[in-house]
């Protein structure tokens, strides 16, 4: 393996074997064989706007104009794939059917620069917009959004349809067993640096440092590569279900119920009764669908950040440390902050582009107590009309330290805020067999 | 920002103010400054094995020897709470009572380097196995592995104790709303690369490149640092859900029940009825808690792995490019493969390496019809007495697409497996509205 010093010039012919040649630590603005694809972000015009162009094909390498990889973290997947001989890295992708599955925008929100700077308003598009450049140019272009149709069936809403508080329709709920027809967006992120540093406050080489930085000295582009705005980062990315037609998510006429869940894989899948979230994530699916049936538009947002984007390891350390506590609700964001030095890192400045996206410009019912969600979304001038908290019998008994203590530090609720003393009080279930 | 054209030496004195110091674009071995702690893989007794450092934190940057960073994918967001002045990049986490909730090993392949080349066998002490290195040498040490109790609810769990499937005995299934007690233990990935290179049987070198190259760009420590060998990558990891007492996963003398599941969101949280995932997944928890409530250990363990650690947006390209197809079983896996160049980039080669951890030495029945995890297993030396497919009536009538290619193609079943004519003939449902 050649180690170069220092970084060498890109070359500029097709390498038929990248494994006996060099390898580049960092590329340069301006190096020899270096010739981005134009990309001026908020352009209306697709072809003045450009592709997002980040892969490392040898067609394609000297025409990026993205930092990063597609596929968020699974870009690993794919270098092992690649590794293991099982992927060809110059396979050309088929993306014949493959067109989103509902027609959305454009709206006007896709060319303002400011207000969607976390994903590509192009992304679903990609491939066919830009049909041209990846023929004549040779250069692989991949969507970065899809959008697709599904059934689903979610046992707590056969109980709801039982109980009488939810009406098959045959349209949206399908049938008696809950049933529901469901629009999907599944969005990668895309980044315009200087807008992600602008909703941050804090400067464009301030960012890139610490993305490089603090993440254990990745992507070397971000320092040396000034020229490239875009990043697309090895993180989750998030997926839309909306309930109803599609095109009234961005219809200011009829009314829009949203629940914008943050993962929790304990609870949205394992059903653990430390919080609320799966109950609230159901619940919220459950009033969109209402709210669709009666004429209007509902949507959850699902986001993948787990543990407030701190992962299930420091989600874990902090139950520990909070069951052998004792557990109180006046303690239960310093556990986190001994730990982390932060008591979230889900910073909800990116979460509203993909309502910006969608054209959803008011929101009618936000099920969501979250002020952090609420302040993000407002300060995007969406206005939202009616807050909902999750119903009291939904909230399982030893998630009470965790809701007491959320809504102590400025959660919405229609009920009362606790006093620190009484946040003191409010005790969750020690471990059965933990000595104290 | 001042840009060094090659790299400088890594301050051994330890800088005030980050912002204003030099950008180190990577590191090479012997350099000066360059320390790293001793890090022997495998080594029996801890203090020769060493603590796996790779905080970028002022005292610590120049002690690393492991590339990558804490939290996984989660690394981005710690990032920007630095940027953001969220978090004191000095902070120093504050352990108390977080140790594991239950004493696990230590297992003989802990210290076998073939045997564990993916986790850090050490990885839920290390803060208080290295806590005098921690404490003399200014090092920052975190837990990679995480261990805590809980109680979880699902829905589906009720019915089955309604329909006397599973009865409640207050231990494991604490009562009749199917409440289960469970010993949890999230895990993130450490990949030993030497070793994880041996198990795809390729070079480390090719390996490192790969890893390098396929992800746009990243850790150029992966080239220039052959002397670290251990890499932190920016992906999801694992958790294990145990039922019943921990200490029986390594006790041959009792039974076994296990399910491996990879992440499907689309079907564990939200029930969509074109896969087996959520119903695959709730059988495995069910037959697990049977097996524990009978004297043995019952575990499932959720891999995050999704859409074939492809992600989301390939899942749904290949969904549509089905839906508008027709939906053919015969079609089923060449749909992934004109997308995404690969079947499925799981590559189920790392993952018993969590199994060895354990101490598990024997599967009694594997709640899994994959030929990939059934031969992974096995090449390890774990023996596998009995396979459990999926229950027939547990199969939503749309994903018999999927089941039967999966079948056809080498799954385990004690059905039939179909001929190719006759999976041409299974059919998913067509959109209702599709103009074909």
């Amino acid at each position: 393996m050649s180690l170069p010093g220092r970084t060498s010039p890109v070359p500029a012919v097709r390498r038929k074997n990248s494994v006996t040649s060099r390898i580049i630590l960092t590329t340069y603005p301006g190096q020899s064989g270096i010739d981005p694809l134009p990309m001026n972000w908020g352009e209306k015009d697709p072809a003045k706007r450009g592709p997002v162009v980040v892969s490392r094909q040898q067609s394609t390498i000297r025409r990026r104009n993205a930092i990063g990889a597609h596929g968020g973290s699974y870009a690993i997947y794919h270098a092992l794939a690649v590794a293991s001989k099982n992927l060809d890295i110059d396979h050309k992708p088929d993306f014949t059917n493959t067109e989103p599955a509902v027609s959305i925008g454009p709206c006007p929100s896709w060319f303002d620069k400011k207000k969607i700077v976390a994903m590509d308003p192009l992304g679903h598009l990609a491939p066919w917009l830009f049909a041209s450049t990846i023929k004549s140019q040779d250069v692989e272009i991949r969507p970065t959004i899809a959008i697709t149709k599904a059934h689903m069936k979610i046992p707590e809403l056969e109980a709801s349809v039982k109980a009488g508080r939810l009406v098959s329709d045959g349209k949206i709920c399908l049938n008696n067993t809950g049933e529901l027809a469901v629009t999907k967006f599944a969005v990668e992120p895309v980044w315009y640096l200087p807008g992600v540093a602008e909703r941050f406050n804090i400067e464009e080489s301030v960012l890139r440092r610490s993305l490089f930085e603090n993440t254990g000295g990745s992507y070397p582009e971000l320092i040396t590569r000034n020229d490239i705005k875009l990043f697309l980062p090895p993180i989750g990315g998030l997926t839309v279900y909306c309930f109803g037609d599609p095109a009234k998510m961005s219809d200011p006429s009829v009314r829009l119920a949203l629940r914008v869940h943050d993962e929790c894989n304990g609870s949205d899948v394992f059903g653990t009764d430390i919080c609320t979230c799966r109950p609230y994530l159901i619940f919220g699916i459950e009033e969109a669908v209402k709210e669709a049936q009666a004429g209007g538009s509902g949507l959850v947002i699902y986001f993948r950040k787990e543990g407030r984007a701190l992962g299930e390891v420091t989600k874990y350390l902090v139950y520990n440390a909070r069951k052998r506590g004792p557990d109180r609700a006046s303690e239960y964001f310093q556990r986190t902050e001994n730990i982390a030095g932060v008591k979230d890192s889900r910073f909800q400045a990116l979460m509203p582009d993909v309502l910006h996206w969608l054209g959803v410009t008011k929101i009618d019912r936000m099920l969501s107590m979250s002020n952090m969600k609420y302040d993000a979304i407002v300060e995007q001038g969406i206005e939202i009309r009616e807050r909902v908290p999750i119903p009291d019998e939904l909230i399982p008994e030893d998630s009470r330290v965790e809701i007491d203590a959320k809504i102590h530090a400025g959660y919405f609720t229609t009920g009362k805020a606790m006093s620190l003393l009484e946040l003191s009080e409010v005790q969750g279930r020690p471990w059965e067999d933990v000595d104290h």
